[in-house]
């Protein structure tokens, strides 16, 4: 089962900057070979769920590790069955839809 | 690494209610034997990392098995190594701190 | 336009212990009159969105100056406009899922 | 109060392909001339408070205007007043701890 996640992990009790921590996350995901795109709250990842899910677990494992002992994540998660969709198949089909929209119905 | 975990599973591709579906993924994580309590918004888990996570990809299974072709699922999860802490305990300590709060500077 | 929502405020850079800013947010989900309940990993709350809304920023600004200079905060969030329906009525309705399913085919 | 919100609207009832309704979300963003950044799993948003949320509730309204007669988003949402700090910044800052971990503690 292919899986698209969307990750934010969320480290208490280090203080306010918490890059190093999400950075950390980052080199697991990549390091796991997971097809990866960062944003400014979260991480898309993309795999097969196995896979996904223990790199979400290392992520918790090395946050802890660096020293943090309270972690907060927030997840979007998406599988389906109907076809396979990448990442880039779902941006590329709200493009489309946005570029429908812009030439109108008379295009 | 114990884990709290709450989880809102959403079928796509089936209609309006999706009632049938959050019951179908309430058995699953009693029949794990997983202390859970449904909220109006989702439900929360306790337990250990492997089998919560577990449960969920099982959730997803079983509702695609029931006939949907899309999921999405948003999660919140909460690991902590400082010490134990239950959904029981989190609540007891919000409690608690509403009735200071209400007790006043003078109590 | 009504909604139900479910919040969780996560105040940064104060320690591990939230319990205290969680207690502030839901009083002032109480004072502003809105119905709530909550639970080990939020809050449900339901009323007009303007309301709740208004309900959510006012957390943000009352922790914040109870001193956390940072927060991230994870909401899901309903709207529908087939029928009206409360924070319970999606509590009964899975239940009532529960229920057929325990009395089976043959019930 | 400035606020980076993460966005994902998902409408129910309308079947599997739900890219023309996150597109007409994005020219809500786009009109209201918010800075915004699509993803695989949402919509990153800056802005202010009440402009930002203005946008969200519109998002709804459209949405449902469009024939899908039920919701459910899910939004993360961070404010921080001890310094300004914009979607970039923040990628920018786990960019910089991923440069400064892969040149060593020799460099």
């Amino acid at each position: 089962m292919k899986v698209i996640l969307d990750l934010c992990v969320v480290p208490l009790g280090v203080g306010l900057s918490v890059s190093s921590y999400v950075a950390a996350c980052e080199r697991v995901i990549r390091e796991a070979g997971l097809v990866s795109q960062l944003h400014a709250y979260g991480t898309n990842i993309e795999g097969e769920w196995d896979e996904v899910m223990a790199a979400v677990k290392r992520c918790h494992e090395i946050v802890h590790a660096m020293g943090a002992p309270r972690i907060t994540t927030s997840i979007r998660l998406g599988t389906r069955t109907d076809r396979e969709q990448t990442m880039q198949d779902k941006i590329d089909s709200v493009e489309r839809a946005l570029d429908r929209a812009a030439s109108g119905p008379g295009a």
